[in-house]
């Protein structure tokens, strides 16, 4: 399967889950889990309402089936069925005859963008509230408004997924990406997208490490699943949160909080040898999940792959992200990244050159070209004496190839026939 | 008072304590003291003669009423009276009559700066001389001249003085000024106005730290000081040097030998968020006090201020040193930003979340807006991220300053309501 | 004697050199080392054929006395006498009539630069050939021709050289150079040229260090001596590599494996205060004898100085590499750059300040102006206040230099007046 027939399905996938209504909690999330589902296998969590997770409690379950206001004349002036960014999540029921004076206080615009519904939600502050364009506030007339939100807040559960890859070891790579967003497609549909393909392609892989595809309510979901896998987090190795993985924009990667993990190097190895625009920023404790990954108990080596970043663009977080906003190009693109730098998780490693003292002879063992004199020298033979030169513990491939400035497959490879050779071994082993 | 008010009253000590004839001891000192000590309430110390102190003994003291050189009709050609530059300090008694031959070798001049006397002294070697405008002496013509210079040097004391503003803690910050210079006014009597200023503002404050000031002569005055304070220098967790701290060259800190002390963090900090010009330049064993303080044994935190720096303008060390070269509002400034340092000093503090498994719902405690979604943040909301996302006991409150690019004061607050709502400790409290 | 005589010296020596047949084993390696040893004594070892040395065995001795094809006219058309390039070093005995397809594969040429022999060898796997340009191969008719090679491989010894300049103390300075290439004079008889000369001009100064040199066939050679030298090798506390120390370009310095040796400071501080274009490029672990000190086993701190680099021109390994193209001039200038950098390392150690609390008097030792209030400072005055604030332990007398930016020479000497004076000591002493 081409790559391009890969981006199309990726993009099918963010338009048949566009139009759910997803919150932290509530049917959109189950129904999201379960179409992705198809394509991965996923365990699916439900946390009663009410457990306590962390410093925060499960919430309310919410639920929604209709909202509108509607003018005298009884049409709908503002409605849910036309978007579901038209209620403010988590909105309490209401039902209701206003002026709009009063209704007013809970009418949210973009005053700067007119023709744009904004996204809002009010999760722990009970209150309701509608989301329209700043045109259409303009145009409403004093008057009485009928005001209905058809929605539940109630005992329920809060929903997560989780897929595993199983590896050769224990130790663990966590890809996180969140999926309370209601109809967002670049926030977070393409990052959905992104990593239930990525899951996809490992499975065949037998692959050294253990993946863990998380699919969650962001914040509380990633508070929720840390609270009850302390001890699996210290499994974790390496971490990705992936999102905003589809807009046009250039890649960027914003470091784990630690600044020097595996993960920050091997994501800027690949960036910049695969010969790509991009940015890579340092951690700060604002975005997505990274924030609870590495808040400073955890300190997870997690980072965070995004094309134009949080909050960067301006159709985030109002209607305009919808799924043109998105390509499979793009997303074919990020899912390609994420490919790589599994690549190169998958090979790095440590060696220890089991003979030190000066070089070995290579040539005996069919290592090396025998005519010598000759000023040009094979790339492999050079990743060759820089693995025997730099294996002493201290240094992993990547380590090596980024001080040869050998690509790393060719520093893998090379170690790979070094080991075959006997001259090497893993470290610690 | 506005700080052009205090800015005047700071020169117009200047000028008072510019006529008196100051050396590393002798009467000139003690009545700058008691004039400083009109502002400040100062301990003065007084030190005798042959007492050792570290690798240095004090010397004799040194007064001196009158000196003149008198050509052949009894004219004052060189007049102790007009300038007290004109005599080389410690110059031992002279009364004799001379040939302008014999005299010649204890006349110093600045022949590039013909208009201007240099000033000069011989602490540690005994001998006399004069100091006058290579213009004056060019127009002496040959003959005999009478030479009196009308000065003791015997046993006496050596005279410091000392402000302390007591603080909530028995660590100490020490400011510096040294107090040796005749009538030179950027070098030192501008540090010296500065320092008595900055004592006295901080003495409603009830600060954090002990605050030190001392007012002496150069080197020996220090090492006096250090010979007497050897355990007190421990408790010294921030140190100053102030001088030439009145002319209108930008702002130039200088380097403790530590180079990454906190003060050296601190100043740069408020430099650097102040968007004043400024220079920072590395400790170098020369100039001022920070010599001492910062000599191997004691290695002790200590910068050095001043604005145009050590022996950095024409002026320097002449008699184009006077008033007119220091102005109140370069002086003001000087005083501003020593204030801002001790504004950093006093709250930098190293936290410890106590809440650190991701992040604490600070929805819940009132510290945080509730209505989600928004892409605007506040810099309170962000200032808060950042200090329970780093308060791990390795990062001070400055440290999380610098790396979030927010406000120190922004940082602090921030600290001061997560203490508040019980999510912050100090460490090691 | 001057550095123009030197040079003229050392060329002399290159040009005597050169006709001689070298390799890895052999008469031509025991006649360079006869030669060398009139200049420098040479202690001579043979090491059999056999003998296991690290992970390699001594090879078999190859001599040759003649080599040649020649065509159906019975004409020399490729002759050893000619040049010793045109026989593949360590080519086992031929003689033969074959056709020249069949020759074919055993001729080497550079179709690049037609014009030029180029140098091949096949150590370690059984085989013979011929190099020739490229210009004598295209006009070379079908037919018959006869091939004779007139070597033998056979049980013997490897040759090399050591040289040792006693020191004070039993530290080590290891220079070390091949002498196993045939006709190639900037690679590397300009290297032993040079390495000769500083050996014979450190033998009258009574060296701090013990010099070893050592001239030695690559590869194989240095396998050999660190085989037989294990603890020697731990005294080396610094080292040098000299190769291509003969043509016109600009001095390059290749870093140890440690990359911030003493060796790694001290060169790289002799050649930028020399004002002298040059290079520093980091270790890897491809060039010469350096990547035997520095494999990680012994990972001595051992650095490589060459002028241009290995294989960087266009020369390299072919018969244009001959005394025309290294020069009186830049073997000189190799030289002298290694005669300054053992004037670093002959005076670099660590002291102590012996009054650390505060600044000495130094005055009243006679070792600074006793009038003060002057501006200008003495090099030689601030080089002792710099020697005193930093000789802590941490700081060598080079650190010194380089952080007060002063002439090494003048940190050494202000050292050596304050250790007269009893203020400083040897670290450790």
């Amino acid at each position: 399967m081409t790559i391009e027939t890969v981006g199309r399905q990726m993009h099918a996938l963010v338009e048949r889950l566009y139009p759910l209504c997803r919150s932290i909690t509530g049917d959109g999330v189950r129904r999201t889990l379960e179409i992705v589902g198809e394509s991965v296998p996923l365990r699916i969590h439900e946390v009663p309402t009410g457990t306590e997770v962390l410093d925060w409690t499960v919430p309310k379950e919410w639920n929604i089936r209709d909202a509108y206001v509607k003018d005298a004349s009884g049409t709908r002036v503002v409605d849910f069925a036309e978007s579901n960014l038209h209620v403010v999540g988590y909105s309490v029921p209401v039902s209701a005859v206003m002026s709009l004076r009063e209704l007013r206080p809970h009418l949210h615009t973009l005053p700067e963008q007119p023709d744009l519904i904004p996204y809002r939600t009010s999760y722990y502050a009970e209150t309701w509230g509608f989301c329209l364009r700043e045109s259409t506030l303009a145009g409403l007339p004093e008057g009485d408004y009928e005001v209905r939100i058809d929605s539940t807040l109630a005992d329920g559960h809060l929903t997560y997924g989780e897929h595993v890859v199983p590896g050769q070891v224990s130790e663990e790579v966590l890809v996180s990406c969140h999926v309370c967003h209601p109809s967002l497609a670049n926030d977070n549909l393409a990052g959905v997208a992104v990593a239930a393909e990525l899951a996809r392609r490992l499975a065949g892989t037998d692959p050294y490490y253990t993946y863990r595809f998380l699919f969650m309510p962001g914040t509380i979901g990633a508070i929720t699943w840390l609270a009850r896998n302390r001890e699996r987090s210290e499994r974790v190795k390496h971490g990705l949160v992936l999102a905003c993985a589809g807009d046009s924009g250039t890649l960027t990667y914003k470091r784990s909080r630690r600044g020097d993990a595996e993960i920050d190097q091997v994501v800027r190895h690949v960036l910049r040898t695969s010969g790509r625009e991009h940015e890579i920023v340092d951690f700060s404790p604002y975005g997505y999940d990274e924030r609870q990954f590495c808040s400073p108990g955890f300190d997870m080596p997690v980072g965070s792959l995004t094309r134009t970043p949080y909050a960067g663009y301006p159709e985030y977080h109002t209607s305009a992200d919808n799924p043109d906003f998105v390509s499979p190009e793009a997303m074919a693109d990020t899912l390609e990244t994420c490919w790589e730098i599994t690549r190169v998780l998958e090979r790095n490693r440590r060696y220890v050159n089991l003979s030190p003292y000066g070089e070995p002879q290579l040539g005996r063992r069919g290592l090396y070209g025998s005519l010598g004199g000759r000023s040009d020298t094979k790339q492999a033979q050079m990743a060759m004496l820089w693995v025997l030169n730099l294996s002493d513990e201290e240094h992993s491939l990547l380590d090596i190839a980024e001080r040869s400035n050998l690509p790393f497959a060719a520093v893998a490879d090379a170690a790979q026939a070094l080991r075959g050779a006997g001259l090497l071994k893993e470290k610690g082993k």
